[in-house]
């Protein structure tokens, strides 16, 4: 795992003065990869800096003048995403980048540099990976309790969860980067059993916030991945909203879980924050309780027991559209963390690769949804109104069951610590379109 | 769907000798695409005809002499693959092979095309798709009975099976083609219930005799594609091995259903049977039982209960490593037939769009096991030896409750009806290496 080094300084400033905003998720400690086009331009890799987003080609060229190492791996197909560049380079580079940044840069270096940079409201971003494969894990141990307990109440907890990291797959293709549209889908339901399914638009429109994880550098075919190495795979983290049909996910889940009810989009963060830049919120592995068992061996060493966990806040707000249109803020729906999570990044990994399952480049991996012990703190409106028998009021006076046409839900996440610069992971955002 | 037409007729031959034997798969009515490669040369996109594959790129310059539309329409980055391809140059190109290979072909057309032919012993095969999404249906009612039964003896199948085609993402990564040797996976195993899990080899090894077809023509997300045109996104079939580990998926299944058991591998047979080759051994939509739910209205219309099923003969062989050594032919263990699937292929597609996810070219779907009514027709060791309950008998005396290091299971496929040639799908193998 990454040490706490000159780059985690809390001290440093940028000449970017944004970055220098105590509110910012982008300081000049966080600068994490993403992938982006100006207007009427072609698709560019770039790194976040307070609000701006600097095309890093550009930089590598101009400011660096040729010296650093070429950073080209791939031929470059009709796709172009961080797979372009081997992970190991990506790191190097944005030690160089952390170089050009720094308030006591070169004035040269500033007056170029500043050439290679975007407002944010004047690009739009693309998914920084072409993900060939998705899983989704379910690594809340309060989120599947809760879940389970809805479902099952004598025996909400399967037998199998305290040992295994439950995962499956999701679907990649539609994986879309924050700030897409998602338009309800239509699928079966059976919500009254006595009459057969209909076909109809999803009812119980529901999100999930998780965090992703994006694979640096995979394994080959039949070679599992020990504990101790899975950190050196993981590249970096986003957030994820696993959107979800409740309705349909019920009539159809058994025996071979879920399927269209989660199928039809899935939103991801555009920025790749590294593990480096979240050296500093490192937390010990999920603390279990009193008779629980440790997790198996191929699960556990040392250094996961110790620094395995992450500290990051997540957070949830919706907008409706009556709430828009009547100029009201976003409204916090809840507010967890991934210290929580049962399973932590390096189990999950190493578990997706002990059967000797490739992993590749770009693979996002998500941990489930992330809830807490409180009410608050649950991660998906299922667990926040109780499958719709609490409907949420909101500050208008609104309810909400699940979610209506032309609701907006907006995720966000964030490290902070005692001693060291607030970095942040961006937004996470998708507006509901009618069937 | 495509009509019988002059590419269909059973008396044609062809100037190459061993496409007019009887029992060939691969006759001038068939010529299936496949990506190979020649010892020590570049990947290229072929046709099998007899015991031969044709590098149809060179055909088309070569022979066509430059009159063939161009049939490059995307970037060729690092992977080469079928998608550089559109389904309709394909199925226009596959018309003009048909006369190069004809056996009133022209002489010098003869001549000439003889020099871009390989024999199949000289090439290797790579996915003719590089599969971005892998689906895995579960659509024989008969094996979805015979599994439920032994876990659910009560209650064999689930109350959904009859309305929704049930289906799981499953791992695309690990799709290897037909040869590639399949290392036994570790995994966690609980057959003794009355202790901790333990992390050791699969014990439970098993094959899955599936039908897997290719989408040519993707769908836009959020645009569902109707029943009535689902053939038109659907390119052609192959064989499918979903490699299972019964102990592993036993463990692991609940409540999101099975990941390690099955991603560590699937075998896929190289050649894409294109639908057309396959016009004449359409079959009726599964004759639902008196009583039974006719499919929802988005899964029906009069075509697809007409000629949405497919009467391809599909068997499974096993040959022991001690069996080899004793030059013993592989053994028969079953021999099922997709007709007695209870959800088609139209059916698959379209359930699979219905809520917006967005197909693409390329993407791979599976039909589940196929067996049938029948003991001799169970797709799978799990059935077959009834959980290992009842071991096979092999022809020298071997036992087999499960896959052993050293087996090896071929899977073949063909089609044929009174008045047509036989056509096959070719063979989809892999041995198990220990772990």
């Amino acid at each position: 795992m990454y040490e706490i080094n000159e780059t985690h300084d809390p001290n440093l400033k940028s000449w970017v003065e944004s970055a220098n905003d105590p509110n910012t998720d982008f300081p000049i400690q966080n600068l994490p990869f993403c992938v982006f086009a100006p207007l009427n331009e072609r698709i560019r890799a770039g790194v976040a800096i307070g609000d701006f987003i600097a095309d890093f080609e550009w930089l590598t060229e101009e400011v660096l003048e040729g010296s650093a190492v070429p950073y080209f791996e791939f031929n470059r197909g009709e796709r172009f995403d961080l797979s372009n560049f081997r992970i190991e380079r990506l790191m190097a580079l944005r030690y160089e980048l952390h170089k050009i940044f720094r308030e006591d840069a070169d004035l040269t270096v500033k007056e170029l540099a500043s050439h290679g940079m975007w407002k944010r409201d004047e690009i739009a971003f693309t998914s920084p990976y072409f993900i060939h494969d998705y899983t989704d894990f379910y690594c809340s141990i309060y989120h599947a309790t809760n879940v389970g307990s809805m479902f099952r109440p004598d025996n909400p907890l399967m037998p199998n969860y305290k040992y295994v990291p439950i995962g499956y797959h999701g679907r990649a293709s539609s994986i879309v980067v924050s700030g897409t549209d998602i338009k309800r889908p239509h699928g079966q339901n059976r919500s009254d059993q006595d009459a057969p399914p209909v076909f109809i638009p999803a009812k119980n429109l529901d999100y999930e916030m998780e965090l992703g994880f994006f694979v640096g550098k995979g394994n080959e075919m039949g070679e599992p991945i020990n504990i101790a190495d899975a950190e050196k795979h993981i590249f970096g983290v986003c957030l994820v909203n696993d959107w979800s049909a409740r309705d349909i996910q019920a009539w159809e889940y058994q025996p071979l879980g879920p399927f269209l009810a989660k199928n039809f989009a899935t939103t991801i963060s555009p920025y790749v924050v590294t593990m480096e830049a979240l050296a500093p919120f490192r937390t010990p592995a999920f603390e279990r309780e009193e008779g629980d068992p440790q997790p198996l061996d191929y699960l556990n060493d040392a250094a996961n027991q110790k620094y395995g966990g992450l500290d990051i806040n997540l957070e949830v707000y919706i907008q409706t559209e009556k709430m828009r249109n009547e100029n009201i803020e976003p409204h916090l729906l809840s507010r967890s963390n991934t210290k929580d999570l049962y399973w932590n990044i390096g189990q999950m990994l190493t578990h997706h690769a002990s059967n000797g399952c490739n992993l590749q480049t770009g693979d996002l991996i998500a941990s489930g949804t992330v809830s807490g012990k409180e009410k608050d703190e649950r991660g998906c409106l299922l667990e926040l109104t109780w499958r719709g028998t609490e409907p949420l009021e909101l500050p208008n006076g609104e309810q909400r069951r699940f979610l209506e046409d032309g609701d907006e839900v907006i995720m966000k996440g964030f490290c902070e610590r005692e001693g060291f610069r607030r970095i942040g992971l961006g937004e996470c955002r998708g507006r509901i379109l009618p069937a």
